[in-house]
């Protein structure tokens, strides 16, 4: 397989540029008989686009999914469902005058090279955040899926820049604040200070990244397989495939480094006759397998490198070092945008174990 | 395919369990013309296992490899190259005891649930560390191959326990100190404490864990995948797949999440004509393809979860809470084993991205 | 990966159904810089659809490619290229009536216990021939890239029912007729015989099926893989995916069968200093690799399924036997359809195969 | 994946060449629970080898299978089956004189070409009928695991040269008569003319092709996907994955292309209260998927290219038109050794479509 799928039996194929006519997707092997329709992706489509102006980029896009195929009388066929969204908002004059001068911590530069310039740099092209569109498009399917077995994943932004929550939230507090807050962030005394943050970086031509945490809830117990193919893996490359991801970690992650096994061991004990875990260091997985504890998985997010501020670069033209000022409509913050990226990331790599762990048959009983 | 396989184009197949008889790994499209014979595997096998005793297992074996297919007259013939080690010491008397009673932080428990009971669980089966020395055969391949382009892949100790070295090293300082240190730390000084550290944990029935930095050198730019197959996704999923890994970062990594746009992005500049970069944040990968410079991974370890200390876990037979203490002859640290494991997955990593590029051909020509 | 892709660098990956809105494909893994507009597409899709209305469906829609993504002023950028054409003429009633009663010879039965009913039933869905417009677009592409080595694929019918030709034909020869005759064979002759032949079958509610000769000119030597990857298994895994394919075989094929050795085997022999054979019996493929001289595969397609003659079904609602005259606008005869379709299928197959061996490398040069 | 490999959820990857010291595979994706030990592989890999001597190669080797991995207890894990034989009569003396000439018929050119020369060119090295052995190993593990739902897949010589049987034979006629006859036809009194056949070709230095048919009796129905993965498709292309197969047929195949589509659609019926067909045009499969009847398959193998009599051929080293007549010890026909391995293709194939499709869980009842 070519790069642009993932997923063993619930494959997602996406395609589309940020300044081409569509973003889209075609999911594969999702089981027949999800019922299903151009509203479900509404919601999760809208929440990509946090509503307070002041934190995000000027390029806002009511983005409405079109169903091409695979849905009949309201249910999954069984057969790929295509899905799309038109990219209405292109305006791609910023590009032009600095095609030869590639955006530090951009894919501008190695991308030149690979595609021996072919490549659609129009705003990051194939490259761009835009293309996470279609990554939600299929983690709505993934996540209706997953709701049918009560299973909810939640992403929330933990921190932004240096503003950081040390709360743990319920599955019942994330969900009702989720979308209360433009910075995704739960703790709402929080969420006002992140805000702040970015429109102070905004302010000074310069942007910020962050954390996200990721949960999944009510998991059953031995999903993944060892090695290769475990959960972890599965999980951290489908999130490092979200542009600006630069790290993944598993419960307690790069702390457990500096933890001995009494402290990071989860000990196992009975609560109303299930095993459950005493702690949860593991983060939900161990051996590559969940353990039937939450799942939780922590996220960095790289600060936006587009920014106004004056930057070093090479003129590829002319071979020349040169300067540059971003300009065009960017987010002085991608981590609102990537929290629902994130949990789409992790729906889809759920769901294609679920279902070839055979926990989720191919024809879906009526509900 | 099924989850013992990884890799596109340069394909790695394993089998085998820590109690089984034999350990093995095929390696499919590995290019033809490349020098391979099973004393090339000697050297990495043999760095698995430190040479200092107080700091590892009991289970010491001399593994040797053999070389059972796609390897004529001293090349390597463009046909799967299948090898495998015989596990010699495999003393399963301890296992059948503790049969019912899974260990805190192990698979112990997800694998039975999973497979039904027909799981191997003696020293945890499929779920061994043992099963990396798979890995580090078909890694020993990988980096021959990337050796003839002068890429190079290192990775040492960073930190144990608590004990760090805050030293950058140069490709040339890894080298040299490559073996010299059991804790595989090139800073000779802090590589000592480390072992005192291990020695410690050791004595009161406890475990440590730590971080791997792992570099590869002299990359091509533009290697890897747009998204789903970007080159830090998929060294992400190589790395998770070796057993004890719970977290993975690229350049500044979760520090990135901190910083501001004008601080992380590394500018570009002319260095001999060359295209390069101030500083190192990204990692050397931007927007999942290579950027030139080194990639730099941090991998954080697990304590090992098998400790002799007393530990609270569930009998899986009678469902009653019961208590646990390991014996059995098991490492207080794998951080020094992980080393190679580590440097295998990223090589072999490397490898399928550059011969997916086109980078390295299908056959080599003579050299 | 679900079963919608093929192609393991040439990767294309099919959505839609009959009676759905859209059929349509996403190409993974083009090189960039393949010149490509949606004109492209419209000989091949007009191709499709034989200019003879007395030997075709009612259904008659004039199909235009809409380019979604990868492409970029005028050329491929190596993205994926997603294409999509409307479905305009999707009258379903006659669906409706018949929707208990599988049609013999169809897809009908075993697809509604598949899918447990979810499935879009009208016009076969799915298993449509419909869906093969989105092969032959991915057909074109690869067509393109082909053509830029000079390699050509053509495709003709050889027999219609009784009606044969046993002419061998030169690329030039079928190049010449490839539209001249509406059932898509270059012996002008005999095309009108079957002409005829497909009139009459129509006339007294019946069907005919054929056989397709499909050659590839000009292949290098030594593209395809040992066994598994054998060029001979995934091109007939390609044709045996075009709905109505019965058989495939390969230069003598089962003639072979009742040869002795030494007059099946192919003689090696230089010409012009290049290694040819002086016979074609093994069609093109040695162990699996090409051998340089025109692949030849002959394709088996049955006679239509639907047919208004009455013919005996069972009621899958009472579970009674009853009658079935299948009414809707259906072809007498796919098999000029098929040519196409079949010629996709090869071009598909060989560019991949081709990009596999690095042949075709990932970023073409100016030409 | 590289070419090595066939199944997407029962994985097959097989290594070894004809002359090197063994040949295995990897069988990934084994349900866990099902009993398997050494011997079960015993009485295939003997079939392999028929026991009059008048008909087979010299070469003749009692292989024993040794199994390396994914056996615990008596009971497949779940993990990863390794298995190999080893080849102990590896006389190469015979290639080294005409390794510049290829022989007709053979990959011995393109394989050349392929890798360079670096491949292993004894006996036909990677291309080898030897390797069909691999083959056999994985397709006892699927006929096991079909058994256990009651489905068998049968292979049997149909014709021999221009001996033919024109009976069909019911699964306990084939089974009954499974080894009578050297030449694996059931009909007994063909088997002895077709036993002649072969003794005569012999004789006169030259060799037999022949066809078998396939039947997988007791097929559930729905089972397959669409298009690409079509169940047809698959086996196809597994089919083909076997050295001298030239053409593959379902059902009426071939002479489906004249009959008329009422002739050639099987009516369905209510037979004790389940759906099947008045008759078996199609082979068993319809729109890609299984019927529910039999799944019969006919496959054409060519004679054997290793001949002793004189043929011509190109010494690729002085570039000159040459002669050569095979030395070694060759089969004078490989259909009856293509038997089990036909068997072994499509029972490999049935059993990774039954495991996607659920109808085969990961972990196996007890039984």
């Amino acid at each position: 397989m070519a790069g642009n799928s993932i997923g063993k039996e619930f494959t997602v194929t996406t395609f589309g540029e940020s300044h081409g006519k569509f973003v889209g997707v075609v999911v594969d092997g999702c089981p027949a008989g999800l019922p299903l329709s151009a509203k479900d992706f509404q919601e999760e489509l809208d929440r990509r686009i946090p509503a307070e102006p002041k934190i995000v980029s000027a390029r806002v896009e009511k983005d409405t999914a079109k169903v091409l195929s695979g849905v009949f009388n309201g249910f999954t066929t069984g057969a790929p469902i295509a899905l799309m969204v038109e990219n209405k908002e292109t305006d791609s004059s910023d590009y032009e005058a600095i095609k030869d001068l590639p955006r530090p911590g951009h894919s501008d530069y190695p991308a030149r090279i690979k595609y021996g310039g072919f490549n659609d740099y129009r705003g990051g092209g194939r490259f761009s955040g835009r293309v996470t569109v279609a990554l939600i498009m299929a983690g709505t399917i993934a996540k209706k899926l997953l709701s049918r077995y009560d299973i909810d994943v939640f992403a929330y932004t933990q921190s932004l820049g240096k503003v950081k929550t040390d709360k743990q939230f319920s599955a019942t507090e994330i969900r009702k604040n989720k979308n209360a807050a433009a910075t995704r962030c739960p703790d709402l005394v929080c969420a006002e200070k992140m805000e702040e943050a970015i429109i102070n970086a905004r302010k000074e031509g310069d942007s910020l990244g962050g954390v996200i945490e990721c949960i999944a809830f009510n998991m059953p117990v031995g999903i993944g397989e060892p090695l290769f193919d475990s959960l972890d893996a599965d999980l951290a490359k489908a999130v490092f495939a979200i542009p600006a991801v630069k790290g993944v970690e598993f419960g307690a992650g790069f702390r457990a480094a500096e933890l001995r096994g009494s402290e990071n061991n989860d000990a196992f004990l009975l609560k109303n006759g299930k095993v459950v875990t005493s702690t949860e260091y593991s983060g939900g997985v161990l051996g590559g397998l969940s353990s039937g504890m939450p799942i939780m998985i922590r996220v960095a997010i790289k600060p936006t490198p587009s920014i106004a501020k004056e930057q070093k670069t090479v003129n590829l033209s002319s071979m020349e070092n040169a300067a540059l000022s971003v300009k065009g409509r960017h987010d002085p913050c991608v981590v609102p945008k990537a929290v629902p990226a994130i949990e789409a990331a992790v729906a889809i790599t759920i769901a294609d174990h679920l279902i070839r762990s055979g926990f989720i048959p191919k024809v879906l009983k009526e509900h």
